[in-house]
């Protein structure tokens, strides 16, 4: 039988800027445009979370909810939600666009041994980003 | 040329009450939650189903879609719409959790021969439950 | 300088069956049609609850959110989310009709002591009951 | 003939930090909580500004819209986007809560003598602040 | 004891152009933009009627609402739902901007004697319409 | 690393009728229904296109974002926004479907040389197309 996905929904509002270090002043105004504004803004970011697996036939569960929640919270939610992304020891060396955020949210999942499928965050309305390991 | 697809949205509302025969009291109340409370909750289930194949050059259509509206509701809303999900045939045995809920709708849509390519079930604006198989 | 509002959206998960005690049988099943049938059914309703007054200048609040939340948890949220609104003592000899929801939510939150302005509860995607008290 | 209200939707994502000079340090924390952390985090805003009057029999319409696009972008959209709220000057010795916000935004349109009828503001998901003078 | 109020959420997909004889080209190409263009374009119009009154004891109901879904259907949808509002007899001489389509439908659904409360109309995702009528 | 994917999302308002040269009138009539209703009718179309490939260590970023909605907006939006998409070029001899539109829009929006993974559209809130090459 095939596995069952669950994907959870969680959110967390943040600020962040975009300034790489490997840039120049000018190179950075020019690439990340508005998001380089010098003090920053921020979004209310909306995470979705893909687990799967086999559906357990005794509890019809495909994946262990509480704990897929205790990972996320701990891992990801607690850490930046009403946070500045950018001063965050996660990003250390890092420019936190989404595409860079759903890389490290994934391995902070996977190091909790989830059984990942997607990770996806949506930055705004219109800016969606999503990462997933061949398995 | 390679297929398109086409996902269509059906919804129903329906009461359950997650509780496994597999389980004792105990663990019922453990492993479910309020979700185990005794006289049983319900949601606003939206359904998607997915449906693909080539476009035929002379409709433009990868898939009949009154036939798949017909197959959805005969199979599906009819059933489940406005009734509690442990009192239905379709569950006898089972505990109609939201991965329990995609593979019984897989089977009786597959059964109905629609070209099926996914079914995603939103038990709740935050949890979502998908099922597809390898062609 | 004239009030501003706050709406802030809670929800909740529950059975409910629409049967009326003043009617016959075969007017309840006329006039509730599917949402009369036997073992109920469900939603996850979404709730608005809206508190207004003047903007405190010391810290921009026109309502204390926190007291918000309290009251609206502890009189609402627990007592209706993941039960059978039926079998609850506050619905004893009404039918839970959204109309009537509504009016039970204004009931208990204005007892709080909260500034209410409005209670609007969404049953379904496409319908919604509001109810308000001229002040 | 009653008025017709248009209501139009304008989006902008900022960082902010609730922390009031009326208030010591431990009452900021009680306070805001998290809102409070010291970086500041951020939101995307939803704006939603309704304008009214009578229906033109030459056009159709009950009031200027490129005039309302040009006024809320110029006094708002561009002001505040990608912006940290507390480091702007319309913001300076207030405290950027929703509350405010929608206050400093009435404001700063009806000076620009748009016919309105409400200011609505949705921080997060489940926030949503409205400011409306009477006529 | 109050009113409560229903609203009620309806669809349909119309082709319009915005073009007035009361105006010359020039000034029908200047007022209008893009919603001028020659051969039409089209929406997914979104309804909400809201009806309300005294909630009926025996009932639990503040309206009728198969009453409404009939007077609906009838009056607006099945009129308007993939139709180009433009060659429509309710719209002779008029020019179908949303402002004065919630007028027309207003008109149309208090004349089936509807306790009418407000007619929203949703053009796109960012313009809202409403009209209603002091009582 | 694995490639992250990035969905950005468009919109454009446009009038349709579904009427196959390839078809008899009463073919048309029965396979399209009311989609082939003499004068058309309309949709607000939201347009998902994802792109995807490595993340540039020194921007953080998988794709040429404005690159993209240059292509987006050159190739799709501004010959479709506001216009009847029976009389566009792109759909001379196609019947313009949510199938067809797919097609049409990956075929542009490939020949730009974008990183193209999936083109999704939401024709109404309850039909979604989607068109997808393997790599």
């Amino acid at each position: 039988m095939p596995d069952v996905t669950l994907t959870r929904v969680y959110r967390f509002a943040s600020a962040h800027r975009l300034h790489s270090p490997h840039l120049s002043a000018a190179e950075n105004a020019r690439v990340y445009g508005k998001c380089n504004n010098p003090n920053g803004h921020g979004h209310n970011y909306t995470l979705e979370v893909t687990v799967g697996g086999p559906v357990d036939p005794a509890t019809g569960f495909c994946a262990d909810l509480p704990a897929l929640d205790r990972a996320v919270h701990a891992g990801v939610v607690e850490h930046f939600d009403h946070h500045d992304l950018n001063t965050l020891p996660e990003f250390n060396g890092l420019v936190p666009t989404g595409e860079v955020i759903v890389q490290v949210i994934w391995k902070r999942l996977a190091a909790a041994g989830l059984p990942l499928r997607a990770v996806r965050l949506h930055e705004t309305r219109d800016n969606v980003f999503e990462y997933r390991e061949e398995r």
